[in-house]
């Protein structure tokens, strides 16, 4: 893949263009009066009841909340005074967040969490915006196979440039569709935290994958690709390179998770015939989740990633695809098992999901 | 507190009768014609990924949705034809969930976790539903003080009652409030689960625990109360027996804790003065809630309760409160970053909250 071209919006956030093959980029200047941006950061407190970072981002409280399309800040902007994307077109464009939880990803390290102090730290890491597209009514699904591996090439693009910043210690490529889940901005587009710490759930996949490693002396994660593909029922998509199934113990009413059928700790460590492959079973998959419904599901889409380094080493790289939409018209609600107790329970079982997805 | 009245529901289900003084209940027999209840059990599954139990009940998809306030089934139903509670009127109610996610309370105990496979259990436990109140339009925040206090009396008998039974190692008494968050039913009432499991979150919060014991000599949760009585800067209510507060590192736009000031387990723990002042505090705090925006505050409430047994001897009870409403008119959602990750991202400052609570 070509570098993509660099650009500064006004109030110098760094923007890349990633294009397709026979497409230049051309970026106009950022004519925008934005405010400076501001020296406050966001906040890490410890929470000591659970052995977890939680960040305290005020500044976020104003930020953006579904626009009139026609003012939507994330179209081309060929003026230069209307967008977050100031050009007369784009195939796609990453972006400083201009309202980030997290910024600043010059050395830091976290603070000692030993004793019995409370613990803050400044919020230091990144938080930036990934637009799928110029087309504002598109979505991911929908996208031309050569476009879907260009966002792939872009994600991997962010992680090997974030993974490098001393300040980050996990890279996190998701997408939040549909206003059902909170989504404030509707053209396509995901967006990629860089996170200080690992974050709990990652902590807690390796804590888990290091135990069963010194159990059984294998991978964690293989084995469960191993026992689904044996036990067949939960699997709704198979290629040479990538494996897409129903877990086991499913929480989310729609949940997929997508493996590569080789190891792998994270999208820099695949080929390119892999990441070829991945973004075709990941738009399948995508692809699969709109004809169930009469309209597009509501999901989150999160790229697990990790380091190869001693802490991290056990993981493998997939994808976790989730919906709260559990029949055309009701939403699974998070509500006080799950929320407060973080103890699920599912009203449907996994292999029916998994049966319906397989034949879509 | 004198013991409730038994009686039993038209598919067997038990039902309890929980007094104001001087009120006696009158049930009539339930003459609905109820389904025998199936011997379709939920299904336990372990997720090997994150070492956490799931349940899967399938038989809920089609549970009670938002009925019409005349046929609401948690009304009194003099008739015995038309309600959960067949009885001209209440104070407070319990009974098993007809749609129940966990369900059979005898001899259970959960299957080895170690080695590599798939691994499924029967869902014993136990789910039952607490009516607050007969009056369809009220709210927990509304009760006479002696109300809330039967309240508080009958999750006292409940959690006394199912910790004595062997297939129960955690009993959860929570209400879901508002629509927003997911309530199928508006009569104001709440839920008592018995899992046949230690949650995921308390496990965690008594990892954590253990940890700051074997490095402090002293229990976390004690220090934290006293921390944050020494801060002062989050303190929302305070009584001889009682302190609220928002923790420092508040996850939800909305988070209130509240602790007894002396060490308990759980509310068999707590003498009487203690469970007086534990309504008067409760109340207080879910009256604030309500006074923050024109309409009512979506919440959810979980009493945090151990067993003072070896494995849960740090749990300190309290009872953590949040909402999701993160101003009069939007919603804070659990997307990507909380959601998949486990990394909450607030938008608020737990000062600025506990100010305007402490205020209200």
């Amino acid at each position: 893949m070509t570098e993509p071209l660099r650009w500064t919006l006004a109030d110098g956030r760094e923007q890349l263009y990633f294009s397709l093959p026979g497409h230049t980029p051309d970026p106009v200047p950022d004519r925008r009066p934005l405010p400076a941006r501001g020296k406050q950061m966001s906040q890490l407190r410890f929470d000591r009841q659970t052995g977890q970072w939680v960040v305290i981002a005020a500044l976020r409280q104003d930020r953006t909340y579904l626009p009139a399309a026609d003012q939507c800040p994330l179209c081309p902007g060929p003026s230069g005074e209307t967008s977050e994307i100031p050009a007369p077109d784009y195939d796609v464009v990453v972006f400083e967040n201009r309202f980030p939880s997290l910024s600043g990803d010059s050395a830091f390290s976290l603070p000692n969490t030993g004793g019995a102090e409370f613990v803050a730290a400044p919020g230091h890491g990144r938080c930036e915006v990934i637009c799928f597209s110029s087309d504002h009514t598109g979505a991911f699904a929908q996208l031309p196979l050569p476009h879907a591996r260009l966002v792939v090439s872009a994600w991997r693009h962010r992680t090997a440039d974030l993974l490098s910043r001393s300040a980050i210690q996990q890279v996190f490529c998701f997408e939040n569709r549909g206003e059902e889940i909170g989504v404030t901005l509707n053209h396509p587009h995901g967006q990629i935290y860089g996170y200080p710490y690992l974050t709990p759930r990652t902590e807690q996949m390796l804590r888990a994958a290091r135990e069963h490693r010194a159990r059984n002396g294998t991978n964690l994660f293989a084995d469960l690709l191993a026992r689904e593909l044996a036990a067949g029922v939960r699997i709704v998509a198979r290629t040479e390179l990538f494996t897409a199934f129903v877990p086991f113990a499913a929480r989310w009413p729609v949940e997929v998770h997508i493996y590569p059928n080789r190891f792998a700790h994270n999208l820099t460590e695949l080929g390119d015939d892999e990441l070829d492959g991945f973004a075709e079973i990941y738009r399948d998959i995508l692809q699969r989740f709109d004809r169930m419904y009469p309209t597009p599901l509501p999901y989150i889409s999160a790229l697990h990633q990790y380091r190869d380094r001693d802490d991290q080493r056990e993981g493998y790289f997939h994808v976790e695809l989730m919906s709260v939409r559990r029949s055309a018209t009701k939403l699974k609600y998070l509500a006080g098992s799950e929320s407060a107790m973080d103890a699920f329970i599912s009203d449907v079982t996994p292999e029916s999901v998994a049966a319906r997805l397989a034949e879509l």
